[in-house]
C-alpha cells in the first residue's frame, strides 16, 4: 500500500485504467445482482427449486465481488490521491457496492421464503401482487444500473420517483395479506411468509434510492441523502 | 480541496487532531442515537408520546452528524494521505456512521408503531416480549460503542455472538405474535405493527454488529464481513 507512486503520462492512463476497472466491476457485481433477481422472480413464478440454488451459489459470488472492489477502492486511496471527482467515484462506488451487495441479500431472501412456500405447499393465492411487486422492484434495478454505467443525474431524479409507486404497491400486497389472513387463522403462517418477502422487495428499491443519490453526488458533488426530492431537483437546476 | 498541505510537526499535530476529532464525533453520534433507542423504549414502557417526538428530532440530529462527518471523512482523505491505519480508521469510520444512522431510523421506525399503538389502543399483550428484545438490542449498541471506543477487537468478536441470542428473541416475539393472531383476526393488524418493531429490534442488532466488523477491520486489517465467527477468531489468533 505504501509503494512509491511513480510519476508521468504512462501512470496517468494506468490511473484511468484502474478507475474504469473499478467502474466495469460495479457494473459486472450489478449484473450478478440482477440475475439473482432475474432467478428469484422465475423461482416465484415456475415453482422451480433449482432457481433457488443459482440464487444461493450467486450470493457467494456477489459478497466475494463487494470485499473486491472495497478492496480495490481502498488501494486506489492508499496509492493515488484522488481529488475532487476521482475521490468522489471511489467513495459513492464503495458505498453503492454495499447497497448491491444487500439487495442480492433481499433477493436471496425472497428466494428462500418461494422455497419454504414451495415445501408447505402455501395457497398460490397468498402470493398474488408478490410478483408484480417484484417486477417492479427488478425494472428499478435495471435502470438504477443503467443510470450508474452512464452517470445521468436527470435520470436519476426521475427514477427516484419509482420508489413511491413501489411503495405502494408494497402496501396494496399487505393490505391483500392482512385479508387473507383474517379469512382463516390457518393461513397466518404462510401470508407472513410472503410478507416478509414483499418487505424485501420494498427494501431492494430503498436500496436503488440510495445508489441513485451516490450517482448524484458522485456526479454534481452533491450529498442528496435526507433531502426531499424537490430540493433535489432545484438543487440540480441551480447547477445548470 | 484542493488546497496545499503544509509540512511540519505542527501540521502532524493537526491531522492527529482532525483524527482525533473524527472518532469524537462518531462516539457523540452514537450518543445521539442511543437516547434514540432509550426514548423509543421509554415510550414502550409508559405509554408516554412526548418521548417519541424526541426520538424524531433527534433522528433530524442523527441525519445532519452523518452527513458531517462523511464530510470530514471526504476532507481528510482529498487534504490528507492517510495510509495503513489512518486510512482504514476513514473507511471504517464512512461506514460505521451509515450503520449509527440506519439504527436510528430504525429506533424512530419502533417509535411510530408505539405511536400507532397508543392511538389504536393496542392491547398491552401484543408488546409482550418486545421490551426485553429491546433491552438486549440497547445493551448491544452500548457495549459495541463502548468497543468502538476503546477499539478492542476481542471484545468485538464476543459481542457478535450476542446476535444469535438476539435473533432467538426475535423469533420467540414472533412465535408469540402469531399465536396472539390465530387466537382472534381482529389482532392481525395490531400484531402486524408489533411485528415490524421486533424486526426493527432485530435489524438493529445486525448493524451493531457490522460495526464490529468494521472495527476488527480497522484495528488487524482484516475484512471480516462474510465470515463466520470460528474463523474471525482463528484469524485474530494468528495476528498474535
Amino acid at each position: 500500500m505504501n509503494e512509491d507512486v511513480m510519476v508521468g503520462g504512462h501512470i496517468s492512463r494506468q490511473y484511468d485504467e484502474e478507475l474504469d476497472e473499478i467502474r466495469s466491476r460495479v457494473l459486472q457485481m450489478g449484473g450478478l445482482v440482477e440475475t439473482q433477481m432475474d432467478k428469484t422472480l422465475d423461482a416465484l413464478r415456475e415453482d422451480e427449486s433449482d432457481h433457488i440454488v443459482d440464487v444461493e451459489k450467486l450470493d457467494r459470488k456477489v459478497n466475494k465481488m463487494e470485499m473486491l472492489i472495497d478492496e480495490e477502492c481502498t488501494q486506489i486511496l492508499a496509492k493515488r490521491q484522488p481529488a475532487a471527482g476521482d475521490l468522489r467515484l471511489i467513495i459513492a462506488t464503495s458505498k453503492s457496492v454495499r447497497d448491491l451487495e444487500r439487495i442480492g441479500d433481499e433477493a436471496e431472501r425472497v428466494a428462500h421464503m418461494v422455497r419454504n412456500a414451495m415445501d408447505n405447499q402455501i395457497s398460490k393465492k397468498a402470493f398474488k401482487g408478490l410478483l408484480s411487486l417484484g417486477e417492479q422492484t427488478k425494472e428499478l434495478l435495471h435502470k438504477t444500473l443503467n443510470v450508474y454505467a452512464r452517470m445521468e443525474t436527470r435520470k436519476a431524479v426521475k427514477l427516484m420517483r419509482k420508489d413511491q409507486e413501489i411503495d405502494d404497491e408494497y402496501s396494496r400486497v399487505v393490505l391483500r395479506l392482512i385479508e387473507y389472513m383474517k379469512k382463516d387463522p390457518d393461513n397466518i403462517s404462510d401470508a407472513l411468509d410472503v410478507m416478509w418477502a414483499a418487505r424485501s422487495l420494498e427494501r431492494i428499491g430503498d436500496h436503488c434510492i440510495n445508489i441513485l443519490e451516490n450517482v448524484i453526488y458522485l456526479v454534481e458533488g452533491e450529498d442528496v441523502r435526507h433531502t426531499g426530492i424537490k430540493e433535489i431537483k432545484r438543487q440540480l437546476s441551480n447547477s445548470d
